[in-house]
């Protein structure tokens, strides 16, 4: 019997068949389907529902361009290609918003995120896991995702973010076109990974 | 018509009824579980494919009465309660297994990862993604997840790691018991986190 609740095909959706594209056809990715995306995974986990993960659509050519040229030099022709190209960042003042995040405790903006050190420092980890939940719900909408950090940060950020927002990482948007991934490369098993004490 | 393929039932698994919880039944959480955790989100994306996290099991009395010392006085009761426990790490010595895990690519490991700092940054950032597929991964099995971060990191550490390992979190795992929730917090709406350029 299958330890899993969650349906095969979900499972072959999310992780199984789902790969890192490479390349990718024409077919636009809408506003639509991005709204879709992100009012599914919004709701996943973040320490005190700080939700710090903010995202920038880089559609117009004249911004791609830009970014473009911020990119590490082999990652240049996919995001040239990608039909939308989405940057993740992490917003080092998520506290402004905690009162409304977090109606229950509103003191933890002033209790525990007074100091930037701290918040900045839970803001990349809690972003961290939104973006792992965003690239999930890429592939949800039946897209693939082209995961980048081979960039250069201080140029993104300068360019499109501010000193309150730190870059994560670039993702590639669309479907998967000719030729779009190596063969799946081997995991790591779970004995290597999981210990028990 | 929706625009997610994502069937909606595993939608609500994965994201809209899951819930971090805080109390649990007292159904044990098995090894298989775990293993088919495990072996579906591991296919999910890390940068070179470096596979950074690490995953410790504290299922033993002994072990569990080590780890409650060191969590956040709030956070004790649930830990104590919740069937199986899990520390999530990083690897900061993840590149000795690359040339395995990136056959396509072996100089990487000496490439691109022969320094310690340039090794920390990208596991913690990769095995924090990682994390996250490993939280819906809970949820996929059917099971809760709780992550906490409100806990002694140097503590931990030493106590169930070591020097090449960082503490990323904490997570409780079972079934949700009794009141295991507040009501659902306020997410930001997509026009609160999205702006497009």
């Amino acid at each position: 019997m299958s330890e899993l609740a969650l349906h095969p095909a979900a499972q072959d959706l999310l992780f199984r068949q789902a790969r890192t594209a490479n390349t990718f056809t024409a077919e636009p990715v809408t506003e639509d389907q991005i709204r879709a995306v992100y009012d599914l995974v919004k709701y996943a986990p973040t320490a005190y529902n700080q939700s710090p993960l903010r995202i920038v659509l880089v559609r117009g050519d004249e911004a791609r361009a830009r970014l473009q040229k911020h990119m590490a030099e082999g990652n240049r022709p996919k995001t040239a290609a990608a039909p939308l190209v989405a940057i993740l960042a992490a917003d080092n003042e998520f506290h402004q918003e905690l009162p409304s995040l977090l109606p229950h405790f509103p003191r933890a903006k002033d209790l525990l995120f007074a100091d930037r050190p701290v918040r900045e420092e839970s803001a990349l980890l809690n972003a961290t896991l939104q973006a792992a939940y965003f690239i999930l719900g890429i592939r949800a909408a039946g897209l693939a995702a082209g995961p980048m950090t081979g960039f250069d940060f201080p140029g993104v950020r300068k360019e499109f973010l501010d000193d309150d927002h730190t870059p994560l990482m670039v993702v590639n948007i669309g479907r998967p076109g000719t030729d779009a991934w190596f063969p799946r490369a081997p995991r790591l098993t779970y004995d290597d990974v999981v210990t028990t004490v």
